[in-house]
């Protein structure tokens, strides 16, 4: 299989050295960035023969089968509907877009071209949430009631990034949405709570950098999710769902199993800073699903909707945050389940 | 000190116990109990000379300088009011009374006849939530910014009980909304969201198992406890605060420390099965410091406001819940801080 | 019961609170220390009505039914000889002498009176041995094949002490030895080593401060006891047992369940500092034994003869020590089991 | 950098699937096996152009640079000997070899050549292991006085295999000598314990099963190693060092992070179920080094001298468990430090 890599900064790059160094069946044969620099480093970098500025030269090359679109968000839709069209099969990082009209095109071209798209929810695939998810799958926990997820960044990004990140519920709590519907389906309420806590600069930007979400499942499960932007021992990640006959506790992997003993107590190391080290193991595994999913011509793991509905939780969320009141799913997409 | 007990089911036959064991300088001079057949025996059992079905006898003891009230909580208002008049320093169960008029009355009767109340939150006196306070309050954290407290019973009570409870919100969560008012200070809001997952019967009684409650902290912080009337697996009680220097956990205590492991995997035992078992040393060393108080004419560290403020936070739930909106205490009473 | 405290010192007097704190129904009668200042202001202390500075005006009141000795080691046989004539039932600190040919004549003047001597191994009381104990009874790990145990002082006594202290396998690995016949059954050899790491001044006492010993047990099973005087971060008191269909694991309680989390990483507290605290509910449950044993009749849990094999065990590591081979009991003791 | 693996049994195929997966800039050339089936198809499935039977052929190529040898250990030295006389750097798997003269001549042989020797103890390049050394190397806890390490296997091989392997010492043992070693440098004398508890076939066949190791460090510290040919629960490998300033602890690394709860208590997942699993990034870590020490020329981190100590410290404690009594290393190698 051979594949193009659009968009090299951190998370492209990312995904690029992973492909080459995982994957000896799969040629990363195109690097595009926008930034000419950077298209033509990271190909040598990663010994890769092709490089440019524009994505249509890729997507021009009959031989290229599937693309990993990893650009900024505002340039998803019409970079994956022009792959689409191509039909090359695509990996999109999240979120699909902040549009959802937008979304809606791009879930339509897909449809059409008859393509694969699979979104960027990594840690759907990281082995300890598979293990949650294989556990609550054979009722470990019997019928869910409660579903937590603790979810912290260490440290917030630029504001500049903040500024344009679409605010805390679509840029940070979007993938804490998408693992709660893996988890126990479909959310039907909303109501979230925000407060800029860690940085004064973060709320007159008028985004939070802390937040408590309220989620009400189809089922009638109730779901909690927390956020902040900032937890100095790293990045802190647990899930934890009480049922009928008991609970299921995701904790953090630690980055190793020394304890130390002092006449000051017993210290553990700080957690994996952030995520490209806490989902090492999930960023391999996303890739592998999809070149597996293209070769097999399955359903990916994580689909459009899946792509899309995270994005519509953020609205419900943010809608909620500002306006003071739980919000319907279906007040945002009025066709939601 | 001589005490008399008023009420002698569950949770006075468990105070009468510990102050027998525990005190040696606190004399038991009266069981005082409705039911003539509970008071005899527990006097009996507990080696107490005198005991009434009817509290004012016990009132009218010169030598008698506390009571501890353990009735029904409709009662708590009646009793507390006249033990007051009748210059007895208080202990008075959770919660003071179900009625804002009525606790407000209690509250006025104390003030006016200057004695000490302290409110049966058992929990602040638990060593482990005193060991937390102690790293608050020294700055473990630097300023909080997250509460978050898990909050799960092991089995719901009856429905009678149910029926008469006030709701999930005024009996369970009353003691976790004191919790956070201790460790974090005064609340401005609440939502509030609540189902019958663990018992369709709970819900026809129009009250709900299950529930996640939202706060906002007159500091900006954010809070967030979950409820549940069953955790399969004992009592479960955490608490976690994250501020801008980290964060600190509370994690439940364990019966005892051995593992086992087998082919199956490691196994440790269920937790603690209820608060008894659970806040056994807090109930004792709530006690010791309302006798210490008694003695030494201070505040206690529950005060009569503790008392209401907790069924105020109580009736906003409620009223969230019930009308799917967040509640400003001041909603509830109009002198909120 | 009335009761008489033979050795008012640090264990006694935490024996004597305990009995006056926790046992209503038996009474201190007499507080006996060799130190008159000792023994009357003890004597006040616990509301005792007789003190005396010879043993033999307790033993003399015939309404005294047993006798705790909390003497100096070198004192324990002549006094518990004197007590077993006099009709007392005996709780005697360990070790019950360090000579065998007196701990012999002990354990005849024992049965020829036929009293009940109870040993003081307060381990065997703690409740968490107890849970290994009974899951080792239930055959949790099927048969025993590895027990090893740690087993660390926060500090090392004072060199006069150690002087006197018959050295580490007798003062303070007894303990183990004892713990380790109590759960894996009698020992037939035992290899130890030696080393004065923590203060050079121990070694030049003769004794060594570091050990570990081998044992091998009748079953044919394995053991290994390690020691330290001193372990900064409080008393280690760790059990482990592995056997054919898995393993348990006694680990140390700790004093509370907070964590904190900062930049630096994970902080635990330290471990209960030393035995007073580690093995509280132990001092406790173990009088409590003592007296349903005296009241029942029945043998208690630690024999005499628990009390002199354990010795036997502490010359034989000694030795072993000394002459750097391993020893076989039988050496020690000719009759060895 | 071209490389010969010779030997393509379970741990040679291993070696082989990391170099070809995780090494872009290393390439395997040959693969030898004296099983000519297996070096066709090991060759085969590795995209390796050239399988032989005879080691040699790839000692003859010039291009190729470096072997890894992972033959059965009785053709170790002579390999290791042809390969170093035809300059070719070498990994050995451990043990060299089981005679101590072969191993002198081979280390000879090696120094003659001027070739890099590296031997197989994957432990050393665990990263809980290096982190705990890091630790050590640090001070974290001053002056260490006592290692404990705990060594488990989940069953016991088979035992045609137990008949040649050397004994326990030899086969088992010597990677927690190396450990030892690596950890608190040079010991000095030994006693070993051994019992066939696991399977009396085992004990038959003139071996033990199970076993405790007491160590004496040249620095006076003392060392205690214990071993099990099963432990249900997976490969228990743990490690502790104490010293005058704390301690250090190495738990084991479990396979993930979900605890589950329920009415009968908290599971965790068994551990890793042996060596492949738990070492995973050890063997990965410990080619690396290899090929890195082979581009720089350097020392490796387990030298030929590291692979000759532990076959002595198994002779040593395979001597005392024979004879019943402490063997200094001298007896085994007069010349040893």
């Amino acid at each position: 299989m051979r594949v193009a890599l659009i968009g090299a900064g951190r998370i492209g790059r990312l995904h690029g050295e992973n492909l080459v160094r995982e994957f000896p069946d799969v040629e990363l044969a195109w690097v595009v960035d926008v930034v000419e620099g950077v298209a033509a480093r990271v190909a040598q970098e990663l010994g890769v023969a092709r490089w440019a500025t524009d994505y249509t030269q890729a997507l021009a090359d009959p031989t290229v089968q599937a693309v990993l679109v990893c650009t900024s968000t505002d340039t998803h839709a019409e970079i994956v509907q022009a792959a689409a069209r191509a039909g090359k099969h695509v990996f999109c990082e999240k979120p699909l877009a902040l549009d959802l009209k937008e979304i809606d095109e791009t879930l339509a071209a897909v449809a059409q071209a008859g393509v694969i798209l699979q979104v960027g929810f990594h840690r759907r695939f990281d082995p300890h949430v598979r293990r949650l998810k294989e556990l609550l799958e054979q009722g470990a926990v019997g019928t869910p009631w409660l579903l937590k997820i603790t979810s912290y960044d260490p440290a917030p990004p630029p504001l500049a990034y903040v500024r344009v990140s679409g605010g805390i519920f679509l840029d940070m709590t979007i993938h804490d949405f998408d693992m709660a519907r893996y988890l126990l389906g479909e959310v039907t309420e909303v109501y979230a709570c925000g407060a800029a806590l860690v940085d004064p600069e973060i709320g007159r930007a008028g985004d939070a950098d802390t937040a408590a979400v309220l989620l009400r499942f189809k089922t009638g499960a109730l779901g909690v999710i927390t956020n902040c932007r900032k937890a100095v021992y790293g990045h802190d990640q647990r899930i934890e769902v009480l049922g009928e006959k008991g609970a299921v506790f995701l904790d953090n992997p630690r980055p190793h199993m020394v304890v130390e003993a002092s006449a000051q107590g017993y210290y553990r190391p700080p957690l994996h800073y952030f995520f490209t080290e806490r989902y090492r193991d999930a960023y391999v595994a996303e890739l592998r699903a999809f070149f597996d999913t293209v070769r097999e011509g399955r359903t990916p793991l994580v689909t459009g909707w899946d792509g899309k509905a995270a994005v519509v939780l953020g609205y419900a969320a943010k809608r909620s945050w500002i306006e003071g009141r739980p919000v319907q799913l279906r007040e945002i997409d009025p066709h939601w389940v």
